[in-house]
């Protein structure tokens, strides 16, 4: 993870401008100071890679709060004030909030924990709960983002194409994800964005299954579900194999899984509602009367594999320009096996940009 | 991580067990029931693995409530009674909870965020706050625990036997890292604990760097600091190398990290006052006046790689018979280079066992 160091020394001019863009809420949040918790929020404003610290963004000022394991990285980071605490750094904090921020404090009521809260409330300081503010700022990329999304998900596209030359019945899901693994980082990628998924025959309908010993056999279906990190940024992108003939039942639930798949891909643009995306797959999934739904349609993804905006049946609001999300409906039979086929797209006012460009014809890889 | 699968099916009286041990927690809590949600402290009570489930431990029952992505696999988990509900589970638990649960009912605030304990407080159930109760279980570990952690120590010490056969200057960072990570998967590791750490030359000198592109040179130290995962459990090991000759300010950090790390290490038993054994090291460095302490001594291992107990100079308590710990004082220059030297040890009544076995004499590697 060189990108982190890399992002602070030479993008000092984007990192300005997503400060800017969140001190633009703070007014419609009732608040002066922001304090932001989570480490992935950190990084996106200020390239400042940690597991312990806060950020409180004032109108004139950035603070950053770490530890002495980082401390010497933080002082290195431009435009903001390192300050070191002790490793507790809420406990810490609490008591001098009112003396180092403007009140009152939007918090990320999502990220921050009751104990912690209550540590933070300790000066007394007005503590205002928000959720989603900087997670909604990271939701619409920018075109040096939308750029380390499109390296991560070619280098993603070949890692599959050399999975197609590959057998896979013999071999146990764990030797395929490990393979898949060795593949990722040889085509240039810095790290995976999640260990891939490999679920073969039953496995195969259990959508977040980990790969394990179960040795692949002929004639059952593989999900294979991977990414690709790249300069900090995600790819992900599933695919489902066959390992010879299939039994109808699942031949039927691929042709399911891929007709809903691409109806709702079809419909990806500017303005498209989250949740009636969510209800084109969910339709054809139901009316199919193969299986039930297990999951959503999709989830954004950026810095994280899984962020803003969520394509659900709970979900609120539309498709922006510069989203990138998956679209990964599934048909699961339990105990028979299952389907799962995923694009990563990045949303355009006319429609999807496909990233993942492997084939979504059904291969046999036997 | 086939771990989890194996631990639901054939660990269940360990389980119970467990469950036993943390109802017998609920009176000093002054509640009955306990609503466990970091998926952590799910595993292990239940064997169960996934990103978003609760357990709800009762006297007379427990159950695991999650999302259609893992509801399958509840369901294989024996002696819990499986729910399904939709992806935002708080928001459809808190309603519900006075009918599923019996009240008071304790939560981990030290896991729970201020967003869902808004949600899970929507019933109008009483929620009592408790913290670090499941982890401070975890601290002290059973026969099992100990026997795979051993495993993945041994794992590890093999790793760096071989990293010892090899050369690092000339080589970046990140491509020791990923030879790292290669190794420990071909020295039978299911997985890393945490990504590799390589720090070199005025890199060692930050704690937790990532590795990066940097090339490592000649007569500088290199800071490595990897771990194992051996069925769910990790281990932990730092060697600090040097690639040639040294100036004497870093001959001299690294005597001064040894004497340090081994008169603490000398040190270790159950009773050992946590705090006190921080003291140790830190009083040894403090008083060499070669560099300023920026961490603490160490932390308990186990399922994860950074758990109870933890030996800092601002905590409580004192070792027991079973906690799994490391010995990790550091000596960093900024600018100019850093030492960290790490045992893994069980704690045992008379002294400590010490898992990692690999040489702490300054071996050169050029």
């Amino acid at each position: 993870m060189a990108t982190a160091t890399r992002l602070c020394f030479s993008r000092t001019r984007v990192m300005t401008a997503r400060i800017e863009r969140l001190r633009a809420e703070l007014d419609r949040l009732g608040a002066a100071s922001f304090l932001v918790s989570d480490p992935v929020n950190i990084l996106y404003l200020t390239g400042f890679e940690s597991s312990n610290a806060f950020v409180l963004v004032k109108h004139k000022q950035v603070v950053l709060l770490t530890d002495g394991r980082y401390i010497e990285a933080a002082r290195a980071v431009e435009g903001v004030e390192a300050m070191q605490l002790e490793r507790e750094l809420a406990a810490e904090l609490g008591p001098r909030l009112s003396e180092l921020a403007d009140p009152p404090v939007a918090f990320e009521a999502d990220v921050v924990t009751v104990a912690t809260h209550r540590a933070l409330a300790k000066g007394g300081v007005e503590l205002v709960p928000a959720t989603g503010v900087v997670k909604g700022l990271r939701a619409v990329k920018e075109e040096g983002e939308l750029d380390a999304i499109r390296r991560s998900a070619r280098i993603l596209n070949e890692t599959y194409e050399r999975l197609a030359r590959e057998d896979l019945a013999g071999r146990t899901e764990s030797e395929v994800a490990w393979w898949i693994k060795q593949v990722l980082h040889e085509e240039g990628a810095d790290d995976v964005s999640f260990d891939p998924i490999v679920g073969s025959g039953p496995n195969a309908a259990l959508p977040h299954h980990h790969p394990g010993e179960r040795t692949i056999e002929r004639d059952e279906l593989v999900i294979v579900d991977a990414g690709a990190k790249v300069d900090g940024y995600c790819s992900d992108c599933t695919r489902t194999f066959a390992t010879g003939d299939l039994p109808d039942e699942l031949r039927r639930a691929y042709a399911v899984c891929r007709a809903a798949q691409e109806a709702a891909l079809a419909q990806v643009r500017a303005g498209a509602d989250a949740r009636g995306l969510d209800a084109i797959a969910r339709h054809e999934i139901e009316e199919s009367g193969v299986a039930e739904v297990l999951h959503g349609l999709g989830h954004g993804v950026g810095l994280e594999v899984h962020e803003l905006p969520v394509l659900r049946h709970t979900a609120d609001g539309r498709l922006e320009p510069g989203n990138v999300v998956t679209v990964e409906p599934g048909v699961y039979l339990p105990g028979a096996g299952g389907v799962r086929i995923e694009d990563l797209v990045i949303v355009h006012e006319d429609g999807a940009e496909v990233l993942t460009l492997f084939t979504k014809d059904l291969l046999t890889l036997d």
